[in-house]
Order: C-alpha cells, then structure tokens, then sequence
C-alpha cells in the first residue's frame, strides 16, 4: 500500500473570533500549512474540507468549492470536497485526503477543518450541535451533548467507581497543557476546586467539564511519503488509519461507558501501523467532555475498560507521564470549533512528533495518535503517525 | 490502478413524498442495491452517503453514521461518511467510493444519495438551496438559483442566439422521457406550447425550465472490478472519473456560459476512460435548469460549445438520436432531490448499459457518462461507465 505523510500544518488560534470570518479562519490555516509544507499552489491535487454545520452556522454549504476558491485555487479547478461527520468531520477528512493519495489518484492534498460557531445570527450552537445526535430519538426529545454525556459520566461511576474529582482532574490537566499552547481559547491553569465548584451543567458534568464554543481552522498538507523529502525535511509519516461507526443514538448501544466505534478503529489502526497501545509516546483524544477522556483513554486501549479514573489519579496522562494525552489542551481548553478539532489533532501531533511543541513539547515523541469522535460516539477516527 | 465495478442500483421513487422519511427513503434505495448486488450486509467494508442540506432541511447532519445504523449495520462499526458538494453531493459520494476502493482499503462500498425537501418544518427550500451559491457574494443579496441560471441563459441566447423555444424542447424532451421512468416524479409528455406559456420564474427561465424541488433517494454498490462477477452476472465498470471546481460565485467566472468545473472533470475522466466524447452513447447530465443540459452537452464535448441550442433543433439528444441525453428524464422530470441525483444518474446509466431500461432503453448502449453539478457550477463530478 503507497505511505503518506504529513508535511505541513497550520492553525489558527482558537476562541470567539468575533473579527474573523469562516473565509479568513480557514485561508489563514491553510495559507500557513502550504507555507510550512514547502509545495506551490501549483502542487496542489486535491483539497477536503471537515465542517459539521456550515449549513445552519453561516448559512453556507458547498465549502469544498468555497475553500478552493477563497484560497485562490478555483483557476485551478482542483477538485475540492466536504466531508462531513459531525464532530468528527476533521478527522474523516484527513481519512478521505489519505485515502486519496493511498489510491494513486492524487500526489499532494490539502486538508482544512473548520467551524465558526460564534457571531453567527439567530442559531444557538446546543441546537446546531444537537444535529449530531438523533434527531428522532434524542434532540427531539430536548437531549442536548452534555446530557447525553452526562448519561454516561453517570453510568460510567457507578460502574467503575469513577469519582468527580476524576473528572475535575483531565480539566485541570488540559488547562494545565492548555496555558503553553499560544493557539488555545483558554490560556490559565484551574485549580480543581473551580471545577468542583462550577455551575451544573448536567449532573455530574459541570461548566468546566465541557469544552466550549469555539471559532477556528486547522489545516495539514499531506504527500506521498517517497516524495515527502523533496518538500520537507521533517515530515511525519501516517503509520495507521482507521474508521469506525456506531448506533446514532446512545440507547441503541451495547454498553454506553465503551465507544465501540472507536475500540474498532484503533483496532484497525494498530494493527495497520503494526503496533500496540503502549507503544504509543502521546495522544490526542476527543475530550468534548471529560467523561470522554476517561473513555477515550480505555478505549484506545491505554489502560483497562474502567480504569480511565484511576489512570487520572495516578497521572500518567500528564505532560511528564507514561502517556500524554491532549498535550495541545484538547478541546478542554483549546476549544472545539467542530470540524476544525480533528485536523488540529494532527497538527498538534505532527508538532510534537516534529520536536517543535516548546514547552508543552514531550521527551522523546516518537509515535503519536490522533482520536477524533463524532456525536455520542456513532463515529469514530483514529490515525497514528511516527516522524520519518 | 485498481478498476472498480457498480453490481447493484436501487432507487425510490422521486416526488413529493409527504408519507416517506429520511430514514425511510435512504434504507429503501440501499436495501435495493444490496438486494440487486448479491452482497450481503457482512460483505460491506464501508458507506459513503451524499446530502446537501440534510442539516437545514430536517434538523440532521451527522448521516453518515445515521444511514449505517438505520440500515442494520450499527453493530458492524463499518467506516459511514457524509459527503456534501451542494447538488453534487451524489457525484462526489461515488467518487470518494470509488477512490476508496481503487486505494485498495475497501473491496465493496455502499454509496448512497438522499434528500427530503419536502414537509421539513419552517424551512424554505429555495433559501436552502441558495446555501450552494455564495452567501455573501450572491444568497445575501437575494440571488436564488433560477435567477442565476437565467443570467447564465440571457448571455447564452445573447452571446449564441439560443432561443426559448431551444430551452424549451429540453424540457420537452425530458418530460417524454420521465413519462417513460417508472420512478420519475413528472410522468407525462408536455407540449412546448405549455413550457412557452408557463410563469415566468427569472426570465427567460418559465416554471417548465426549471427542475422541481423532490424526496428521494438512490443508492449503488460498488467493488474491485476483479471480485464483481462474484456476486453479479453483468457488472459495470466505472472506466473513467473526474472532479473539477470553480469561483464559487458567477461572477469570477472567465465565461458564465462555460462550467469550466465541467471541462476539467470531464478532460480527467475522458483522458482515464481512454475515450472521446464521441465515443460516449448515453449521459445523464445536471438539467436543473433547461439551459444547464445546453451547456452540459457543450462542456462534455458533445457538440462545440454555443451550439448547444442547435444541436436540439435537430434532435440528436433524444431517446433515438446519436446521443440521447436524461433518457431518465433528467433533474426536469425525473425529480431532483439534491444529494440523490448524482447517485441516480449512475443507476440509470447502469441500468441502461445493462439492456434494463425498458421503454426509455437505448439500442446498443456500450459507454454511458453521468454528469453531476454543484451550485451553479462550483463543483463538477464526470463518471463514464462500461458494461462488462
């Protein structure tokens, strides 16, 4: 099967963009992967874009042409496709660029994530976003996200004796990561009593167990990997992909503290990329809640189904710890514009991988994965890289 | 390169379907492909589902996932992605398809396309549909689509002394042919008199010029070109694909007479398929507008482009001529629920490379073309197809 590799990223900074546009949000990501990754406009095969909702956010569906030609591409005629998977958008269309390039059919592929959730007309987000769950079955019924994890934060401490104080933990964690990363919404440390203390959202979550509302792009350039060396001298090679999915609705689900859609796809991944979990120097999983960590982390298989809790309290997923995940602040703390979150999980891996992540940079990084979900967990993206 | 073949099609009927659901179409159409393929559900490596607006039209985005786990398939976690290029969001389902298994990832895919347009609450379905066109250069100043396509037709007949009543005979034609489609949501033949007199939409454009708003939803299977005769007897390969975009808004167009979008696609797909135009024996293209099927058989190099007009004055388009074109009855009569029609066009072309187009049955047809566009020419997808 043909490599491919990772040779330029770009992101913006994350937050209530009030004076940005989609438009420039995600020209400005995707002007800053070309510039990284070394290549000419004139490179340029293909491009897929990630965004959840563009449609009922801004208004605007048809961005894969949009991009392209707001890029300054459209004399090009490069064809330019959207992806979308709810959250998860991002992450499949990096699956969908890779596997493009897999084909042969293209060369060099930009891929851009985007979502501009705020200064966006009469829409609120927990009803665009309630998109991603069953209409039918949950948001009809007024089931918004953080219900929905709420549901299975409760299930999953009764189960397995997870505690708040656990949950409050991976936020103090991700700001703690967060506050290194100049691109992140929210730059301070927390002490855990503020995640204790803060406004219910839905028992058990509170404010600060749920990512926020977010505007921002991300963007990568991948190539095949025999010609990745023309472009950059460092790039990063994608050793695994996989994809999975799951019932739309939660009820519908074997066991709703376990994302089989992602147990599945790193399944595929790992053993693409021939390796198992503990091979893995760092992460980025999907931490729209904190709940969803603590599953992201059992299902990826770094500890045991259960034991996510513990794992907290024992910190072995901090910055210094055996597995670091979410070193960029994750969508905790360095916010969650939807389809953008899974493209910026590569780029934060790729900075890593590359030694560049300053002072939030992990010793010795030499394979790193990417988790990106969709809804309540009925998608689920998982891609491994290694530094070439 | 690894060759793919379509062994199944399925198709709802199109029209106003106030007793049929989302979930209710999409499972049909795919029920109907699987049915027709010879697969079975374990046999499905991945999904790939094209909708343009299912976010704003019924409350849903995320369907990708939805389509898998409403289809039975939840528990397989099988890779279900969503992709969105406006009205071409079918052709762009089916070449994402496609590239998965010429990648060599998947070995059967399931594509399907679905819109339901109607009985979708508060929404209006042309401000909907204006979400293809550029929101802030065209939609926000109140440009729908006819009144884009009618710009594109004025400086047609301006620039090529194309008539009304050429327009017209498309719909004619198409009208005829529709009444001939089982599935077509206009099933009778109308005179042009009818098509000349009708309201004014956005002159010249009159309520027969334009295609209507429609449920529906198609659906094919695809595999290795190498594995199909496993499952089906007359398989049909795919020999030829091609994707092309342009300025989002007409107004950056070099020529808005010319999809230039269309050009590239069908350059790529021509040069692949190792054919000419001449070779081709039937297209379905994208008439959702009468003077759309004028530039479509132009831009797919059908005849010199401006004589688009002429070449309907004699005919050579219809179900008896060197080239008929929409032998379905095309987006006019047919129907035209925006993210199916491009999985639909390949249905009906492999259902006439197969000798089962009963009525509307082409003599002799060998190499048939589908042609899907997004917006008013932003996005353009080309698949010429062979029987094996």
């Amino acid at each position: 099967m043909r490599e491919v590799a990772v040779i330029g990223i770009g992101l913006t900074k994350f937050g209530e963009l009030w004076n940005k546009s989609f438009r420039q949000l995600i020209t400005e990501a995707g002007s800053k992967a070309i510039l990284d990754s070394g290549i000419e406009g004139k490179d340029i095969d293909a491009m897929y874009i990630g965004s959840m909702s563009s449609g009922r956010f801004i208004g605007q569906e048809h961005i894969g042409a949009l991009v392209a030609d707001a890029s300054g591409f459209s004399h090009m005629h490069i064809p330019a496709t959207r992806v979308e998977g709810a959250c998860a958008s991002g992450g499949l269309a990096v699956r969908q660029g890779y596997l493009s390039i897999v084909s042969g059919v293209n060369d060099v592929v930009v891929i851009g994530g985007i979502e501009k959730m705020n200064d966006v007309g009469g829409v609120s987000a927990t009803e665009t976003l309630a998109t991603a769950a069953d209409q039918e079955w949950e948001a009809f019924f007024g089931a918004t996200f953080p219900a929905l994890y709420a549901m299975i934060a409760k299930r999953h401490m009764h189960k397995y004796k997870t505690t708040k104080e656990q949950l409050a933990q991976v936020a103090v964690k991700n700001h703690a990561n967060g506050a290194k990363n100049p691109n992140a919404q929210y730059r301070r440390e927390i002490p855990i009593e503020m995640v204790l203390n803060a406004s219910p959202v839905a028992t058990p979550l509170g404010l600060f167990d749920c990512s926020p509302v977010s505007d921002g792009s991300a963007a990568i350039v991948m190539c095949a990997a025999d010609i990745a060396k023309k472009y950059k001298d460092n790039p990063v090679k994608i050793i695994g992909s996989g994809q999975g999915s799951d019932t739309l609705p939660l009820h519908g689900r074997r066991d709703i503290c376990t994302l089989d859609a992602t147990v599945h796809a790193a399944k595929k991944a790992y053993k693409q990329a021939n390796i198992k979990p503990s091979d893995v120097d760092l992460a980025e999983v999907h931490d729209c809640f904190t709940i969803a960590e603590i599953c992201a982390i059992e299902d990826l298989g770094f500890v045991k189904k259960g034991e996510g809790g513990k794992a907290i309290d024992r910190k072995i997923t901090t910055l210094d710890g055996t597995i670091p995940v979410n070193t960029s602040g994750g969508l905790k703390s360095k916010g969650h514009p939807v389809g953008a979150t899974g493209v910026a999980q590569v780029v934060e891996i790729v900075q890593q991988l590359r030694g560049e992540a300053d002072r939030r940079q992990v010793k010795n990084a030499k394979i790193g994965l990417a988790h990106n979900v969709g809804g309540s967990g009925a998608t689920s993206v998982v891609h491994i890289m290694e530094a070439m």
